[in-house]
């Protein structure tokens, strides 16, 4: 895509200095942006990359002084950083070209598409699926009998959704992710081999829920787990079988959330942290990363650290002495040679 | 799916009481179970749910002596859970309704399919695979040269089983599962860069076993990666090249083998594990969650705990001393201080 | 595939002992090996291997002396261990038996496929992108917009490159693998939900590099995360957005690597270790498995272990006196006890 400063001017109501003929191809930063870019600059901490920037344009708050001239053309703005999202959503615009329902995509005639869906090639949509408005499906995805999807949706490639499952509205679902399968639950038996419990519950995810690539989100043994409203994951994170996640909780990579546990509302979880079954996380905790959480917070708002999980400042402390237990036991040593001696 | 208590009550062999013609459309948890759901009552603890429940019917015990009326129609049986888990399946069974080989999928003609199989859309298979009887082979999965998959299992969509690999009868393999890639061999060069040592193994995966979603099962550098009999595997699990896996082992999720590393029988082991490889484990250790496991363990039976991990009673006693090594510091400093004063 | 043992030992340039019309089917360990195997013997350690093989062939040193006489026939080499590297090639060299652009993949008209290109089932390649001379695209793989593959790569089953992102060439890319995947960026609004960081920058991926199975490799929000020449990952790593990651570094499955992170050339990165964002790894670095580092790492070629990871050694005394913790603990109380008595 090329659009010229006047253009992108126009579509952040900014004010030219420079050349507004200056053509545009892509965003990027400042530090090492070239010929046919444009910026922003927000902070004027950074002003000194201005003078050496080979943007074509830079996005800068209305009120700027500059020390110096500039060689890039300047669009003057209330909110650099707002204006410079809007002009990263344009130029995603022109992406996924593909529209209307693939001749190489398999589509069960009982299943239910909304208007201005798209369906990509080799996408498998099975009996009683239910896809709402303007949802937008990519190649190899994979959505199982019964599944309800809302409006407004983006499915990445190689997406599996399970039988019976539940998607809101404005949902992103990334590559690899599967929503729905078996919960890990098996019943010892005398001989030692196990029998399979059934997996009869579903999963249910809220609106404006965004989850990464390769994700493992179990349906429930029985009842639905649950992904509520605004809830962000990014990839490779495992939620158990009837685990349930409150509204705007957001998890980092790789972190495991066994089966049964409740988390509750703007909770952080780092990456790579564990937590054990069946407890309830306060809203508003923060578990940092690697962090193994083995019992209930009840109290909201905490951060916690380590394995198991307590309080980061106490856990902080025993971390720092950690690296010290040689010299603690070399005092201690002191200590007893001194008593000996008396 | 719609059903009569006096149906289902044929189906676990119980006895009726109350309303016969009470049609039911789906099994649910006690405490949230609504009109039309089928719940059970194993535990008289839980009696009290019986007085507040909406179910439409609900298994309990045959000798169970209930303090009030309920309005449930009940079904009396030997054992209800076992009966539940009998009513689970026979709903499951409704779902998965293609059958047969979907004129969308591509089978090699020099593959081999046993009788009743089902093959849906988008499934890929190879040159020279065999398929047994009755398996089941869900959307966009791919089934490469060689590969032999028994009789009776499940594969759901998103499955890539690489060439030569072996999978027994039975057997359940959950979606984005990654069965045989190259095991990650690499032999350095003088100058920095390695060579890719070729990975011409297998791997070998028994009878009812069960592996979720997004695990990657590496091939062997020679010979086979092995998962015996009856092996049960949680999501996003590493299972690296020449590991050897014994009967009826249980994995959670996110745990990780490393290469040639050896787990024995009933070994249970927990969520984000890791293991070194070229190890041992015996038989019936118990590996907890967030274990980092750095050496082989001999005697059977064990239950092991922490990073690297040993017996996990004295792991928990060092623990708790862990928190609060600012007082064992603090009292040090005291006997500094009290010897000084002498 | 089935060759005599005359016609191996032309291709690695050897010399024959025994029998050059044995016919061999399969490499394999000399352990383990059985009729129809050829194997390989490198150290003489293992010499007593050599008279009980059921090998029908051993590749060995020229000048090796043998104890006593052996049943398989002998390919006298310069080096065994490359020859059998060589035929470990060789029996690779028949898989793989596809060939062309198939009739069942999707191939937009404006995609530019090089020369001798594979294009397997269910592939879907999308507008704008271009495949280079010699590539091999397996089943249900999906390829972006404007997406740049090199030359002589191999991508497996189930890949999906998300679109602007661009691949060397010699790379091979494992199956659920998930390339350009939005980066994890939210801005938190007043109401406690978030708005999404549009993510428009890409990944670029080098040459000879290899990625294992179901990794999650995040585009940058601007410009590219990167992974340079010669880089190999193993299974279910999370690379964030904007991460660098210099030559022919290795990293072990399940590690994760947070947003903009530079990694080094030469490191060598253990499972399960952990990275925060925006730190800074030397080259040489050696991180041990499990690591949490929350540091950037400045001087070249230090080994670092524990959370937060500091130089091993350091790391190992401090471990092994947590095991004694309950020890140190009873030492101080005796010190109280004999301080309280004077």
């Amino acid at each position: 895509m090329n659009i010229s400063v006047k253009e992108l001017a126009e579509v952040v109501n900014g004010e030219i200095r420079g050349n507004a003929d200056a053509m545009i191809s892509h965003p990027a930063k400042i530090e090492t942006a070239q010929k046919g870019a444009i910026s922003f600059l927000a902070n004027m901490k950074y002003e000194e990359y201005m003078y050496q920037s080979s943007a074509s344009a830079i996005l800068i708050r209305k009120d700027a002084s500059l020390k110096e001239d500039v060689q890039p053309t300047l669009i003057l703005v209330e909110e650099p950083y707002t204006a410079f999202v809007k002009v990263l959503q344009l130029f995603n615009e022109t992406l996924f070209e593909q529209k209307g329902i693939s001749e190489l995509a398999y589509v069960h005639p009982e299943a239910k598409i909304g208007k201005n869906v798209t369906i990509c090639p080799f996408v498998s949509i099975e009996k009683g699926a239910t896809i709402g408005d303007n949802t937008y499906i990519m190649s190899n995805t994979s959505i199982g009998e019964f599944v309800q999807i809302g409006s407004d949706c983006h499915l990445y490639p190689n997406v599996t959704i399970y039988h019976q499952c539940v998607v809101g509205n404005g949902t992103i679902i990334h590559s690899g992710t599967v929503i729905g399968g078996d919960g890990f639950g098996f019943a010892p038996k005398q001989n030692g081999t196990y029998d399979k419990v059934p997996q009869v519950g579903n999963v249910e995810i809220g609106n404006e829920v965004e989850i990464g690539s390769n994700c493992s989100i179990d349906r429930a043994t029985m009842g639905s787990t649950i992904l509520k409203d605004g809830v962000k994951l990014d990839n490779l994170i495992q939620i158990a079988h009837n685990v349930v996640i409150e509204e705007n909780t957001v998890i980092a990579a790789q972190a495991g959330i066994s089966g049964s546990t409740k988390v509750g509302k703007q909770v952080i979880i780092g990456g790579q942290a564990g937590f054990v079954g069946h407890i309830s996380i306060a809203d508003g905790t923060k578990v940092n990363a690697q962090s193994g959480v083995s019992k209930s917070i009840e109290e909201p708002n905490q951060e916690i650290s380590g394995t198991p999980a307590f309080n980061w400042r106490d856990e902080l402390k025993s971390k720092l002495l950690f690296r010290k237990l040689p010299e603690l036991e070399q005092r201690i040593r002191e200590l007893e040679a001194q008593l000996k001696k008396q």
